[in-house]
């Protein structure tokens, strides 16, 4: 390596991260170091389909080093950044400490309870494999409570299913759970018809899918009315515990409620004087550089970026990727002693999946709702997942499933592995 | 349902409970409840792949009640039986009790420490999801830990890995990690060669798989030693802690310590009375029923059952597959006013499986070892396997990872979900 190799570190092995490192893989002058707290890069798109028992976590991530292992010039490190002091150009993790020439902070978002992070034991959201996994053990543990209760209002309380919050993620959330009831699991009890599942998809706003058009989202419902759900719009959650949910004067008992209302950009330590909106996104430059810091880019949905005057982009996987590779070019150009170039998006639409044969699409004026838009939606998927095996093993998957209505990752997984309880450790959770 | 329908209650759907059950469906006058504490049946012998990011777990389990969807007689509820009343004939779970006119008690076994209990936190045993699932988390995470540290001396301790017991499960995971050195990760790490990392298989007897002949067992030591793990037998364990094993007065630093040394049946509250082996398996009769109450069977690992004079019969899966369809077949004889008929074990040998491509089997003189061993472990696990979904998942990575020495499974997952931590829960756990 000569003297003059640039040290380009990465925070975040997401989408923006990944195609970041991708374009600078194997770069005369360049040495990458890309750190996550996971040893994976997710899929999160599908992330509600691990939830609702149609995948396996594997199906859709794949191990980052993995992923790069053919670029000589990266090196991945599983660690948890805590501190970033600009100055020294320096980022602090857990384990160790990493000096930069460049620095791109793609860490993502989390979902975000907006003043009642107490909520979150009762009401878990959807960003990682865990909380998918943790999702997953509540849906399918309330139908083998309500199987096995003799007690009525117990028994509906088990079947009734809260998801918060109207945008895609939610309403991905309610079809699903809409169709397991429906199809997936209606042959397999034998006290309670699954059937009789309340599944309650509830929003704030005036309307589900606000990204969409009025029409689409118009749609929508009528997709998720015919699996069952009861889609209630102007209904804000005021109280959440483990009995139910409080909208407003009206009180729901339920036991399984998922959180899909909001989100928030990670932070990292030493962020105090950088400019960020209220989602906690970093305002960046147009070429997602910070002010007053221009070796330090923002990619992602850490990144609150807007084509001037319009709002910010929003926090989709193409803006992430889309964001990697022009920071990664423009890193490339300095090198080569060039001028940096602004970014800019290309629109691709955006899309949501209803149940399994249904999903809206809208690209510029283009939108179209049923069957084959939930072809578009596969076909999408298919290509962005990393990763040839996963493609197949998801191909696959989904084309059984499709057929049969069956899910094949229908698991109950407890958080705890030990057989003998010692000092140190909780008793074993109750089923 | 007539007066005189007979109520069946199976506890434990392995092999056994489930091979039982599946004889006893849609007969008449026959009425089955199946209760497992997990919902899923569990292919155990397959079960060392996912602790080595080989399968997914949801490639190896199946909801219990969805595979038996198909029998109307049958109930299957999800509880923990905590106590037998063999007098009442009534079995006490924790949400729940049944009465019962016939009682199969098939609830496997689980890891022994053979008094030192304490050890499970630091050496994992493979018995259930969970546990593969923390295996392989920390086999992954010390090959992470080892690329992050710059100690040399802690890096030696993170590559190295003990398994302790030299039975089937140890060989095939000491062969397993030492594939995974060699070729899986050889390529995806910067600062380490992961082929550098050391494998002690650790047996205590004088030599690995006590079960086959010396011959066999021979063959395996060359195999695994082939894969770099260094086999030591006539080495107890007579310490054990997070930083390491204590084998007689010697003393080895290792991160990763799996414990595959020995097996106890589970047992069940109101066992008072009930003769057990050395292994806390229940003694039964010749048609496998218990001394003094006829209506109660055991089968499979919980089972010590022997043709007169000879040893006890193996926990393996045909063992358990036969009893339980034995058990249900003399039920079903007594219903039609017949007489019961002794248990006979149709021996169909043994295999273990040596890393990517070698096995060794044995049935009765037929004994052969390297690539035509493995096909056949791969044809016998895969006709086994329950479920054409599972099979053709199984089938598919399979034949992915033979051509490419890839693993599709490689997640380290956390064991915490929360964003948040709250008063009530631990802090995340460092990575």
């Amino acid at each position: 390596m000569t003297p003059s190799t640039r040290h380009v570190v990465i925070v975040g092995g997401g989408f923006a991260g990944l195609n970041a490192a991708k374009v600078l893989g194997n770069k005369a002058g360049i040495r990458v170091t890309l750190v996550d707290r996971h040893n994976h890069h997710l899929f999160q798109p599908l992330l509600y389909q691990v939830a609702m028992a149609a995948l396996s976590p594997a199906d859709i991530a794949a191990p980052i080093r993995h992923i790069l292992a053919k670029y000589d010039n990266i090196t991945v490190l599983q660690d948890e950044v805590t501190s970033i002091d600009y100055g020294e150009r320096q980022i602090v993790a857990r384990q160790c400490a990493l000096s930069y020439d460049y620095l791109l902070l793609a860490c993502g978002a989390r979902h975000a309870y907006f003043g009642h992070n107490e909520w979150e034991e009762c009401a878990p959201g959807l960003k990682t494999i865990e909380q998918a996994t943790e999702i997953r053990r509540r849906v399918l543990t309330a139908f083998e409570a309500a199987e096995r209760t003799t007690n009525a209002a117990e028994q509906r309380r088990q079947l009734t299913f809260v998801i918060v919050g109207g945008g895609p993620t939610g309403v991905e959330l309610a079809g699903a759970i809409g169709e397991m009831s429906r199809y997936t699991l209606v042959r397999d009890f034998r006290r309670i018809s699954p059937k009789l599942a309340r599944i309650i998809l509830v929003e704030a706003g005036p309307r589900i899918l606000p990204a969409f058009s009025t029409k689409m989202a118009g749609e929508a419902t009528r997709n998720l009315e015919h699996l069952g759900v009861q889609v209630w719009t102007g209904s804000p959650v005021t109280g959440l515990d483990r009995q139910g949910v409080t909208i407003g004067r009206e009180r729901l008992q339920a036991a399984t409620i998922l959180w899909a209302a909001g989100v928030q950009a990670e932070s990292l330590g030493g962020q105090e004087g950088v400019a960020t909106d209220r989602l906690g996104r970093i305002v960046v430059k147009p070429d997602l550089s910070l002010a007053g810091h221009q070796e330090v880019f923002v990619a992602g949905d850490q990144a609150c970026f807007s084509h001037g005057g319009k709002p910010p982009l929003p926090g989709l996987a193409p803006v992430a990727i889309q964001q990697g590779r022009a920071i990664a070019a423009n890193i490339l150009r300095e090198a080569a002693g060039a001028s940096r170039r602004p970014f800019h998006y290309n629109d691709k639409g955006q899309l949501a999946a209803i149940g399994r044969s249904k999903a809206i699409v809208e690209r510029g004026r283009l939108r179209f709702g049923g069957f084959f838009a939930w072809l578009t939606w596969l076909m999408v998927h298919i290509y962005y997942l990393v990763g040839f095996e996963n493609r197949m093993a998801v191909i696959m998957r989904w084309a059984w499933s499709f057929f049969n209505c069956k899910r094949g990752a229908r698991l109950i997984v407890s958080k705890e592995w030990r057989f003998y309880p010692s000092r140190n450790t909780k008793e074993r959770e109750e089923p």
